[in-house]
């Protein structure tokens, strides 16, 4: 089954301990699709501008990818700059330039409209709502978001709650938005906005998977370098959206295994600047890596 | 088999957001003498004052726990206070006597002499080198140590870790110990000092092995509330080594199976203040336990 993802494409100037780029394509709606057309074919929503040619397309051409939702818009393409120091956990922001994305309003080309699953990336939690309404046969619609709506825009953010089966979000966020220290209990209260599930990101730590009847959690995977971490997180859910998407069905063995594809391609993703180890990688790789998980996580009874 | 401690008795006075308690029962070598008589006999060597009585000794007894190590000499028993705030993962401390600690000098029973594995908690590298040449036959023998060692008696500390088969340490002073940020590098260059098996502890998100083949790591519990994480450390070592003990032989298997026992133990020490909890279990708890963590890590394939 294909997946639909609405957020944001970018140009990313990224400085890390272990280098630099300038201007390379990034955005949450970029990291997701390219992650994603690995396991299942995939349907973008975001706007461009008019310095988005044929060479950025050609990042999801070859690829399960369709762009007929990718609007061109007049002016430049949405362009972010940052840098990470010692343990790159956070990013600093040195510049943001939203562009083309200030006035972004999502357009679901009509052949988009049965998609079953749907991942709304970080964007203005109003749009979010917008695009979860006009499709009411989704199966399972997911939610990214960020401190900067948690604290600026509650009420729609809750709203948009509301409506999703599921939510994607850091341990820090995830206790900004309940208001609550510990983790379970923040993650009790936020399940009862609406996500009956809910996965928490902890960085280097892995991710947690939190449901009615228990837990699942996931380690990161101990990269002796990471180059650059930019996009992780939309990487992350590309992983585990793409992979639940593959296998059709919202299961609980699907969560689990979803929450470790979505670390496994994490981990690649880290592995150097931007797209360029995801643009690199086989079905083989994946499943290689995904097999170190099982070994680093079982144990017999 | 048996396990052998060399560490603190003290009294606790300790500050958590839940609650407070004055002068209880603490110190590393009762809280893993105590975690690890739910697997194996326990031999104690530690030093205790006058006021240590026969109230502080009912705690051992009626445990396999031997006690004939436990040096009685004149002055006061090692006292600590200290104070916990918001995600308590690290301790304020208020006041520290060392009282008959300060001349603490092992002196192990010949009864003692033949212990297959041996822990030593965190004391003067220097004293625990001293211990682990008196137990040549030792199968396995475990160092912990803190960033007060790392810092101020680097030299002592290298001796002992070159002399010792597994380290347990927290990822922190993992990262100050070895000089490097990045966590699989500072565990490989740790091992080069000595131990063959590093663990590391992770607070709330869990803890890792290390070794020459992999990795292998156990989340957190995920407890909705947290009462006093004193003595969880070294409640994870008591798990941990006394479920070794118990199995005989450092496997890799039975390794992987400790350190869950070891997460297990801690999961339950921060339940309640002091040795609360630990003293409240029965088999059937940490069985349950162990289960849980089975659920919360497995997935198919």
């Amino acid at each position: 089954m294909s997946v639909l993802v609405v957020g944001s494409v970018a140009f990313d100037s990224i400085k890390t301990p272990a280098g630099e780029a300038q201007e390379i394509l990034g955005g949450a709606a970029t990291y997701f699709a390219v992650t994603a057309s690995y396991f299942t074919p995939v349907r973008i929503v975001a706007v461009v501008g008019d310095d988005f040619g044929s060479e950025q397309l050609k990042t999801f051409e070859g690829r399960p990818i369709d762009t007929s939702g990718l609007e061109r818009a007049s002016g430049r393409t949405f362009r972010w700059a940052g840098e990470y120091h010692g343990d790159m956990n956070e990013a600093k922001t040195l510049d943001t330039q939203l562009n083309v994305f200030a006035n972004f309003a999502p357009k679901l080309p009509p052949a988009y409209l049965d998609t079953d699953f749907v991942f709304l990336a970080n964007i203005q939690p109003t749009l979010q709502l917008e695009v979860r309404e006009q499709l009411p046969k989704a199966r399972l619609v997911g939610l990214d978001t960020m401190n900067y709506w948690i604290n600026g825009t509650p009420d729609e953010l809750r709203r948009a709650l509301g409506r999703v089966d599921l939510m994607m979000i850091n341990d820090k966020e995830a206790r900004m938005l309940a208001g609550i220290d510990n983790l379970p209990r923040a993650a009790a209260a936020i399940r009862k906005l609406g996500p009956r599930t809910l996965v928490i990101k902890r960085g280097e730590y892995g991710a947690g998977l939190f449901q009615e009847d228990g837990f699942f959690f996931a380690p990161g995977y101990p990269l002796e370098e990471i180059r650059d971490p930019t996009g992780a997180g939309d990487t992350f859910a590309g992983g585990f959206m793409g992979y639940l998407a593959r296998a059709g069905e919202a299961s609980l063995p699907n969560l689990r295994r979803a929450l470790v594809y979505g670390s496994v391609m994490a981990s690649f993703a880290v592995e150097d600047f931007g797209l360029t180890r995801l643009l690199s990688l086989t079905p083989a790789h994946i499943e290689d890596r995904f097999e170190q998980f099982r070994r680093m996580t079982h144990f017999d009874v």
